[in-house]
């Protein structure tokens, strides 16, 4: 099969791979679309310590089963993939299950990812493609569950409601305006502010997005303001500009996975209460959820998404790398 | 009056200041016991822009109504002075009030402190001593409403119970052994690791708290293990020992306010969606637990405090500061 493989820092080629092997309990998938990730760009910047190359990345996938049970069927995937016995499987905390591994990734355990012809997943990672959902924008199922989880984490722990909070979101990247679209459409919250430092892509997520948009040295940006602040980015700045602009008793959803550590100011932290949770995942149900959301256009339309072919694949990385890539997400098709 | 007056860093002067004069809504109290707490250490040092010298320390306070209303009624004070008509206060989280000042502060408002043989405090925080207490051991309602506040704050956010987790509490100082005695107790935890550098310390609060204790660097504290971790400590290395030791969906409850910032893995919060929550205050509602809960001795014996004379007070700031204190909480007596 023809694959994109990651071969060397910044490095991807395009080329013949072995298909993958019809495993018990497994289906092979012809994917039909693969979206790229922020956590691929992580591992393409050399930067991931679970991706070493060489390995095919990509773990937003939809397409139709090739071998296995229902061939034929169009089907997005879940690449969570988890053990189902462990204590945080059987409370339905998959996203929390130490063996979890998700496809495209090649530690502890290898599991080749969907920027291929072909993929490999257990039966139970496999959801048919929701009616209403085209084929090509499926892999979105993927960050939207992200940020569906990232947002109900912090409706759980907010004492108000979502849709009487001044929400802020912190980077307009395929996770911040994912936040941000359920923020508002699903969860109804009518005070919403994004920062962003590309002004295209700022512009660019405003079109869908009924927030105020604003850049991240705006004045406008209000200390001790927010009942919520989602940092979609996870540089040790975001983060600051996180616990400058939280309210008193606020709640911070940190989501990004750029920079692992960094300096913090706990004095306020503590002195005001400050609520800290991290959250990169979400669990079968965020996704069966998710896929509902879509089916039913709650999120609108998904105009901003960027299509490639996967042969194309190394450019996309370097545009996206580069900060020429106005979209916040590039899907690439098979 | 007599007082025991912070001059300088590190420097405390017995010596005559004026009485305070009474106030509308306020009494005067004369001061029977007034407790160290950490924050008073923390001004002692010149670290806290919030007590700047010269002014009198001490915000755990019991004593006699001496001018106002109720004259001769004994009392223990709840030093947390709020504006009582804020969101905050309307929502009874007094403790986020933007306009909260505590007893022994002057910025941004002048309160003297409890170190003093008279103290000015508003009627509503005055609360009748406990039947049951001594006058003597009453200050120690302020740093236990602390604790039953933290404790409390992780209790709601575990998806377990108290009874059935394994906690790690970092510091066997006042708020570190309360927090212990308050879970093994009152919460009725039977898996405690109670963490503490000074020997004699440790050892002391091993009397108390049906707890295993353990030095810093004790190869039996283990990675990814305690469902709730108290870092009682506040300083940037105990901050790693906490992100350490906690479970994947675990939380953790920082008290401490010793070195307000500092690096810190958000890539494991991150991962494993860690819940960090500051805390440092307490409710009215906490403070009025507190008084039921040592009334009714649930928290056992309250033999590790230690009493020293007012006018004693400077030697036993310096001994705190020298680590040669054995005990996790001394109290003036006046």
């Amino acid at each position: 099969m023809h694959a994109l493989v990651y071969t060397d820092t910044k490095k991807l080629i395009y080329r013949e791979e072995k298909n993958p092997k019809l495993l018990n309990g497994e289906s092979i998938i012809k994917v039909s679309a693969s979206g790229i990730c922020g956590s691929d760009m992580h591992a393409y910047h050399g930067h991931d310590n679970r991706r070493i190359p060489p390995l095919i990345l990509g773990h937003e996938v939809s397409g139709v089963i090739s071998k296995g049970k229902d061939i034929g069927k169009k089907v997005v995937l879940n690449p969570l993939i988890t053990c189902g016995t462990c204590n945080y499987c059987k409370k339905e905390k998959e996203h929390l299950c130490p063996k979890r591994i998700i496809l495209g990734m090649n530690r502890p355990i290898e599991r080749q990812g969907g920027f291929a012809e072909y993929v490999s997943i257990p039966d139970k990672n496999i959801y048919e493609l929701p009616k209403n959902l085209k084929m090509q924008e499926a892999p979105i199922a993927e960050p939207c569950a992200v940020a569906l989880h990232a947002v109900e984490l912090g409706e759980n722990e907010l004492s108000l409601q979502l849709k009487d909070s001044k929400a802020l979101v912190i980077g307009a990247g395929a996770i911040g305006l994912l936040c941000g679209l359920i923020l508002s459409k699903v969860k109804k919250c009518k005070e919403i502010v994004i920062i962003e430092p590309n002004d295209n892509r700022l512009k660019e997520s405003l079109k869908y997005l009924d927030a105020d948009g604003l850049k991240p040295n705006s004045k406008n940006i209000h200390r001790d303001h927010f009942d919520i602040v989602f940092d979609t980015v996870g540089l040790e700045v975001t983060r600051q500009q996180a616990i400058q602009s939280i309210k008193p008793g606020g709640i911070i959803i940190h989501i990004g996975l750029t920079q692992p550590s960094g300096n913090f100011d706990f004095r306020k932290t503590t002195l005001q209460e400050i609520t800290f949770i991290g959250t990169y995942c979400y669990t079968n149900r965020d996704f069966e959820k998710t896929l509902n959301i879509l089916n039913n256009k709650e999120i609108g339309a998904l105009e901003w998404i960027e299509y490639r072919n996967l042969k194309e694949g190394a450019s996309a990385f370097k545009e996206i790398h580069d900060g020429k890539c106005t979209s916040p997400k590039i899907i690439l098709l098979i």
